[in-house]
């Protein structure tokens, strides 16, 4: 019995009728099998946006022969097609400093097949965290910062991920602001945790922010990382209760849980090409 | 210029390849346009139910000559489609006892334009909220309840809705139990709120047993009432946090506020056709 | 029989040995006894907070003798201590402009008994809900507002509060800014709902900025109107999550619901004299 | 310099005049200063709950001194006194089967410095995780259960406990039912998370249950485990919501963000001696 092949085909075009008939048309002529279709159209920017899910049995399909088959509608349509063949897992790698409650639960999130990818290194500014990559067999690279050569610590991160051919980049609490040409060479492909709602509180310490503006919600955020500090593009946001007896250290630890939910959750939504980034907007179809 | 018509397709079928590609070409052959479609399959049923919102430039477009249209499709494909044609509102009818934050919500919501629907009567078992029917210049029913004459009330009751051709009764913080008869009559046409999370706290005063277990959090639900007391498909609920300080009085007071947004939710989902009951549950395309 | 009588007291002090048990003493010589006691000692300003309910059987007891009985212990103590007696509940003004949902929330469970005061009088800059006030035989002044003469404005006002010997102001959702001459002569007792939380989006139309932002919740802060915009003590705050799909008049609609409540729970914990302002944070007691 | 020595007092007594005040002249006279005190009045048992944080800074004070002092107190007012003398903390003993989330979330918590207790052994009815507790340093004890013989598996378990002087046992997903006599031993010192919002989808398969009712909300209970199956004293509650498209496999991963942060709540709770147990209501000073 031969499998069945997958991918999800995310477009991304101008608003114009008949467009949801004769994207379904096109891969029904493929012998494509819609299992799920999820689309949005923004009023604003007159923009059509939709995430298909296919399946078709004939296994000797493949991602160019679907791409052919589409190019015409393609050109005719003026569509900007991302088609993720899903047979290998993405290749992701962990950013991270001292902190280590985000890296636990995307471990055992990964290890528990809630995430799908393979997590092939985990990358520190320090050296604190290579026991917990020991005890999951992940290579760690402590590469040490120092102010004075931020471009050579980047450098040696890039070849690193060149050469495990990663395709995600999570910071899991990394602490160090990364340059606008590393952010720009790996656009749409590094989620950062922001233990804050943003945009308020953006920049450091947003919990002693918080706690000096005597907020009665503190929440976090996880967002795609550009050039502009904070900025990018927002995929998820939780909140919860605090009063006037959580101290800075409470809300660190209080904060701590929706942290890693809201990146986990962030994480699973990039991973099943669930997002479409639209005029800097995460539009995820959950 | 020509105003477009629109309509909401709701579709429920056995799960097979090419449905979605075919549906869509078939209403793009009417010369439709798929303004939003959002589709689920039941795994456990093998069942797939769809959304479709479509918009005909052509003005003389009838729910008839899109019926037509569809008929073979629907004949070979062993389709069950709702078309819901919308031309003119919802006419609901709400009923009430005592209480009035749900009716309250209601009314300016409707008012607001929130609610798209004519609210055509209220009927009530008591004349304490006439007042307020009043007050918005609807008509108000005081059909008081006589255990002897269950059956006259709801006789009573049914001329008023087939006189105003009434297509939704909203429960709101209605008191008393309607007959089988009356639920089968309006099946799928009754929206309740009941003011637990259920199936916790079925049955009366479940604020009283909610404080006698001592629970942390009570909640609220909105469901189609069905021939089996608070049994039927829940639409929506919410929750919110307690403590021991809280009496039975503190629990009424801070469950009204779920209560009548979880309600208000519940019916706008509905006159918005977004809902389809599938094997007792209520599949929402929010 | 004789009634009992009761107060709140509040207390601010530095932190100190002791104190506790010497407040308890002080009051259980005047024959008070303490039904509800609860405190907060602020690490960071080394200052010492609580809220006090006491009752009196002998109902002669006044605020002056109680007053008396504790003016040694405030002397030797540093203490500040606020009385506040239980007699006549708080006489209210609700300033409005347009928007309705919150004077409507406002005026029905002061109805109902959920907030203990007396809404006196209801102030506008727009004469559209007067029908409302009317409804609830509520005075209703329409004070338009001409850029060229806010001072006389805001003259006509303090005349209405001073007539009306108003305690508290709630602005619900009155769309004017007040100047520091105004709210300093009201320190502490204007309550304001802003539609976001706080300090996001401070300053006008926030939900078209969380729109901009493309951020995934919503929130709402209910806090004392300071002369700094926006800045005051924040008493409340709740959040609700939005999708991609929201626009700007989803928001409002969504919004709505979150503000009406928050604002409804900070003016309750006012009312009950719940809250303690301190170093610009509101401290509640709940 | 000496360090000061601190205690909580849980009180629970008759209500009565006087109560508070003598309290707190009572520990004055002891030099312990109170630096947090927090009541409770149930209405319908009229009974008075009070929970005080006393430091004394003469380090020669002993539990015993405390309770001598307290004594005449005790008789005259009936008082039912604890004094959690806070030297030492707790030893916990944790129950697991296959699930390691609330175990992984425990280790790492109190790791972290925010469960103070000390974690001095697991008991496991299966070997998997093991290798988790060797990454901590923590004894394993592998207690195979076969259905013929739980009175020997109690034994054992009973005899490690006494033999490590546990103070809390924490049911963390452990899937066996303990016997009454088991319960009872432990009265009030065994924790479990149940994965619902009791008193719905008590017994097994609470996921499963939830999915067959359609509901909109999962939720998870931590609760002190007494002879009545998940009927014990509830400590605190969360809710999340899911939607249709949430099969049970989903249910179980989201759910398992809930039932940890409930589960680390509760035990952060217990351990702070913030929970007095009351006609089976858990009545939390948090």
């Amino acid at each position: 019995m031969e499998k069945t092949v997958e991918a999800i085909i995310l477009v991304t075009c101008p608003d114009q009728r008949g467009i949801v008939a004769r994207l379904a048309s096109a891969l029904h002529e493929t012998d494509g099998n819609i299992l799920d279709a999820a689309q949005y159209t923004s009023v604003s920017t007159k923009t059509f946006l939709q995430r298909i899910h296919v399946s078709w049995e004939d296994s000797s399909t493949t991602r160019d022969s679907v791409q052919c088959a589409l190019n015409p509608l393609i050109d005719e349509l003026h569509l900007d097609v991302q088609i993720r063949w899903r047979a290998t897992p993405n290749k992701v790698a962990v950013f991270v400093s001292r902190e280590d409650h985000c890296l636990h639960d995307l471990l055992l999130l990964q290890r528990d097949g809630s995430l799908l990818c393979d997590i092939a290194l985990i990358i520190s500014n320090h050296a604190e965290l290579s026991c917990i990559a020991d005890q999951y067999n992940i290579p760690f690279h402590h590469i040490p910062v120092d102010a004075s050569c931020d471009k050579d610590v980047e450098q040696a991160q890039i070849e690193l991920l060149e050469a495990n051919n990663i395709d995600l980049i999570i910071l899991a609490r990394y602490m160090r602001i990364l340059s606008s040409d590393f952010t720009q060479r790996y656009d749409g492909k590094i989620i950062n945790i922001h233990h804050s709602f943003l945009p308020a509180f953006a920049g450091g310490k947003p919990y002693h922010q918080a706690h000096c503006k005597g907020v009665k919600l503190i929440g976090a955020t996880a967002h795609y990382a550009t050039a502009k500090l904070d900025e990018g593009p927002i995929i998820e946001q939780s909140a919860i209760r605090i009063s006037h007896k959580d101290e800075v250290v409470d809300m660190i630890r209080k904060g701590s849980d929706i942290e890693r939910t809201v990146l986990a959750r962030a994480v699973r939504w990039h991973l099943e090409d669930r997002i479409i980034i639209h005029e800097n907007r995460a539009v995820v179809f959950e």
